[in-house]
């Protein structure tokens, strides 16, 4: 079932732990959502071994059935997946094609979503200056089924002086207006109501142009929320000099992949940063994963702060309906980073105790 | 002429002044070129109306006859073109994709050089932390001729819920490899030997498969330049965390785009960002640009900082064979930097008139 409140009871959860760091703060993610739930709902976890490892070891990446399996669930956890960098047994692509695009496109998980504040103790790279201007709260809706990541393109007389290599972005009416829509949903919900349409429509006119006319469109409905364009160069200086301007951005596939790990730095790092790979029509489940990778420079060592898949986990019982509880972990989480003294090192599940017993 | 040293006593140069400030900066460039020039060096300008102002007087962007005349001059120096945003009268693109892009594509730059340096004295949004790590000093080779600014792309059934709007990025071995070379020979000139491949391979293979390939074989015949590979997404959160780690970058049309914009605002802001279009192989005149657009909301108000122009007057300098006349204007201007008073705001000439000053 994917309904939006399951059953008290009991959620059936996909755990995809997968390599690196990703099983360490997986674990600690599950520990606090144990602890956050509402009383009554259990998670039934099925832990799903896919990733790097699991590939090398069996060649396979995403088998039909264990994606079949997947479908059934409520909701996916996933921690990180990747392997050594350059190792040549993973040619580049073969997991984020074969797994996590496969999961974001078979599930139809058109919102991708990330949240990025900069919580009070978060280090931030930007100067006072910058920070002095206010709080820094926005939320990135990337679109997440089209654009350069369909896989289309190819290549022509590869490995000769001759090679062609295209990538295509595709973007229909049908997946623009959509989350166009779920944008302006979530802008008039926040306080600020301000929705920001992110692209370069001075560049790519075809793309541009259907995105600008949906969104001039869909405002037209929503005259209360308070709307803006701003083409990717500008958003880098915007996000490094007055990140404060920004309520809710949607932008494309590409776009957002790049303004939200930009939006991450910002906001205290990657270590923080959370994101919900969302299917707003609940025809299947949504996923949700730190922004981070599985850095296996640190695997093994448990010093991975496993507060971004803490966060994660937040989103997830947000999107099952559970807004109460999602927000207490983001409290608990708040007075944990509040509390943490600079430079002493925690180890992986001692931050996620700690913000645990907060709960 | 378009050969290396162009003969003391005469420089063609064709002058593009263009739109809001472009006009005003482009005066201060020209004053200070004039000073910094070695003795017995002319500039021959030949000033061209082209932009938003002239597009909406007579129809037209850039006539064939125009282009003809811009193709025969030693380079050109263009201020900024671009009218008000959302003038209903001035469709998106019309004015990049038929003047700016058109030149960069007739022209072949197909090496856009964007130098990033924290001048001692500018204002950057990052913090102290970040700062203390040492300087920040690299330049961005940005492919100029292929990419998804290749205008390849179209759409379908427009205007209806079925449309579909594709934008083909398009990349050769011939157009990847020769702005790999010229990576690779800025890097070796460099005292750091450095060059970091930015891309999105493990997404875009068919493209990322041909930079990389042809990366690696490059890199086989520089064994003194050290190498590195970055996804654009994490060069976000490098240039924002750790911008010292890069001397060299390479990458694409449209990551150029996105990664310079975050360059120069780290650096201090869009107002210090110099370009230059250059055409290596000197088959056509090269151009030299500042960064930023023509500002429509403080244009004639001779508030714009002119000095990412000068700086490009000095890039041009540098490209015509010139190198110690433009270390004397990057001098002038490190010095005017340095000497600027925190708040205090100078009018245009002023600035022009202190940097040539300096000279
Ligand atoms: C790993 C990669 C395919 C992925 C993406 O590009 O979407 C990642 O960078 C992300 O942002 O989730
Ligand atoms: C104006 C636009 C076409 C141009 C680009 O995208 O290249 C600009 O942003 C730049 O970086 O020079």
């Amino acid at each position: 079932s994917t309904s939006p409140t399951p059953a008290e009871g009991s959620v059936a959860l996909a755990v995809v732990p997968g390599d690196g760091i990703g099983p360490e703060v997986t674990a600690e993610a599950l520990k606090v959502l144990e602890v956050a739930a509402p009383e009554g709902l259990k998670f039934e976890q099925t832990h799903y071994a896919l990733g790097a490892e699991n590939y090398l070891a069996t060649g396979e990446v995403l088998p039909d059935s264990v994606l079949e399996e997947i479908r059934r669930a409520d909701a996916i956890l996933l921690g990180a997946v990747g392997g050594k960098p350059n190792d040549p047994n993973l040619p580049p692509g073969i997991l984020e094609r074969g797994l996590l695009l496969r999961l974001r496109f078979e599930l139809d998980h058109y919102v991708n979503l990330r949240p990025s504040r900069i919580f009070p103790g978060a280090v931030s790279p930007l100067s006072a200056d910058v920070l002095a201007k206010g709080d820094v709260d926005f939320v990135v809706v990337r679109e997440g089924t089209e654009g350069p990541y369909t896989g289309n393109g190819g290549a022509l007389r590869v490995g000769t002086p001759a090679e062609v290599a295209t990538e295509v972005s595709v973007n229909t009416a049908y997946g623009v207006e959509r989350v166009i829509r779920d944008a302006f949903a979530r802008a008039e919900r926040r306080p600020r109501k301000k929705l920001t349409l992110v692209h370069k429509t001075n560049v790519l006119v075809n793309a541009g142009s259907l995105w600008w006319r949906l969104f001039e469109k869909v405002a037209a409905e929503h005259p209360d929320v308070a709307t803006d364009y701003c083409h990717i160069d500008a958003v880098m200086i915007y996000l490094a000099t007055d990140p404060q301007r920004f309520d809710v951005i949607v932008t494309d596939n590409l776009f957002g992949d790049i303004v939200t790990d930009l939006a991450a730095a910002i906001t205290g790092g990657i270590g923080l940063a959370a994101s919900g790979n969302v299917n707003p029509d609940r025809t299947a489940p949504s996923m949700f994963e730190p922004v981070h990778g599985s850095a296996p420079d640190i695997a093994g060592q448990l010093v991975a702060d496993p507060t971004a898949a803490i966060l994660s986990g937040a989103l997830l019982l947000d999107h099952l309906g559970h807004p109460e509880a999602a927000a207490r972990i983001e409290e608990a989480v708040v007075a944990d980073l509040a509390a943490r003294t600079p430079g002493a090192q925690r180890r992986t599940p001692e931050v996620g105790d700690a913000i645990a017993a907060r709960l």
